[in-house]
């Protein structure tokens, strides 16, 4: 199943794709899907689910880490992203004037489906509604600079997800691609996770309570780089599908 | 003015506080009073807001500062607690069983009042609702561990806040101060803060929109320390009241 966010003469609602048309879901997510549907291509696409915390994992695949030379980390190192950086699929990712050099990091992001607190790996799969595309746009500069990554991954625009949750989806191997301008600059697969989604879930759930819609980044693989205004970036995972952004200048 | 939300026969509203009255506001914060109140006594007292985000800010004050014999930030240090932290007065803080040492850190909350976006510091005060007084929460083995703060600051009931937010106040120079089981701890003014909350609301704007009720952390001063289950911690502004909370083993 393939669910989102969708709006059509100014009014939001979420909806199920199928195929070319989407219904849209009575009280939401797990909602009935409505008798009658909407040509997708009548629709803007927002951004698949509105998230009331982004939790994301630094450092998590084997060849990010291999390449930086950095040891694997012992656990997760955790960091957020505020939800004022959510944008959906086609948005402008706004290049901030404060920073001097704005990255992008193609990631596999989770949606959780129901309230989860100190969950099970072996239980995680109940609490997730599904998995989408995601850009942690980051701020290489001010990383670097702050030691802290907040500023430089909190910037408005900095998280376009999308385009659809897709509900059937198996997170343990698929590849994962970064196209910029075209030209492809990152390629990996889900395989190289250091710590799988079903741990991801479990850890974080053990600090922080998860709520419906909260959105887990996995972590980037190898190859990002810069971008710059006027760029065109786009997420691809197999099985997803594609989350196409354009960069503008603040 | 005093405004909070309360608990009343199982229903949650915002309310202004008069003498030892809270009259409830229609449509929330920035709505009229009606004219009849409930006693103070008869009401469970809440956290005063509902942040979206809470946004906080690093080594901020010169004795503490000082103290640990750090320079003085050039620009703020920014992380972020996610909502699932906020706790009313009275609440328990919960010690999470990952934690091995978790510290108090009393700090001055400002509380945003209308849509911030690149504001100024000489439009800040248009922006802010009012203050109120925050404990910033933090397992400090693990704020080592990770390098990144997040995870020691996330933990659920890590962000007690309260007891009202206070509208007509000015954070220039008052004495904030920490009891811990009735001893002082932590006591300082507000005029050592390196950068002011009008700097802050513009620093922090610029990265990130704001919204109504979100929160600024304005950083601790010195005399940070360990609390253990079975504590009470008090965290105490002029002008603003007393914030209690104990600790309870996870």
């Amino acid at each position: 199943m393939r669910l989102g966010y969708f709006e059509r003469e100014g009014k939001v609602f979420a909806g199920m794709v199928n195929g070319d048309m989407v219904y849209p879901l009575r009280g939401g997510f797990g909602g009935r899907p409505e008798p009658e549907g909407y040509p997708l291509a009548a629709l803007k696409v927002l951004a698949p689910c509105r998230p009331s915390k982004i939790v994301c994992v630094g450092l998590n695949y084997r060849d990010h880490a291999r390449e930086l030379g950095y040891p694997f980390p012992e656990e997760p190192v955790l960091f957020l992203k505020p939800p004022t950086t959510v944008i959906g699929p086609e948005e402008a990712i706004r290049y901030p004037a404060m920073a001097r050099q704005v990255d992008y990091e193609a990631e596999l992001a989770v949606v959780i489906g129901k309230i989860a607190r100190h969950v099970r790996p072996e239980e995680a799969a109940a609490y997730i509604l599904g998995y989408t595309c995601a850009n942690d746009v980051t701020a290489r500069d001010l990383q670097r600079k702050d030691g802290q990554w907040t500023r430089a991954k909190s910037f408005d625009t900095f998280c376009p997800l999308g385009p659809f949750i897709v509900t059937a989806f198996d997170p343990g191997d698929c590849t994962i691609s970064l196209y910029l301008n075209g030209e492809r600059r990152q390629h990996s697969s889900t395989k190289e996770l250091i710590f799988n989604v079903a741990y991801l879930v479990s850890f974080i759930s053990a600090v922080m309570t998860l709520y419906p819609e909260d959105v887990i980044l996995t972590g980037t693989p190898s190859g990002v780089g810069p971008l710059k205004p006027g760029d065109s970036v786009v997420v691809e995972i197999e099985g997803i599908g594609k989350l196409r952004n354009h960069v503008v200048a603040a």
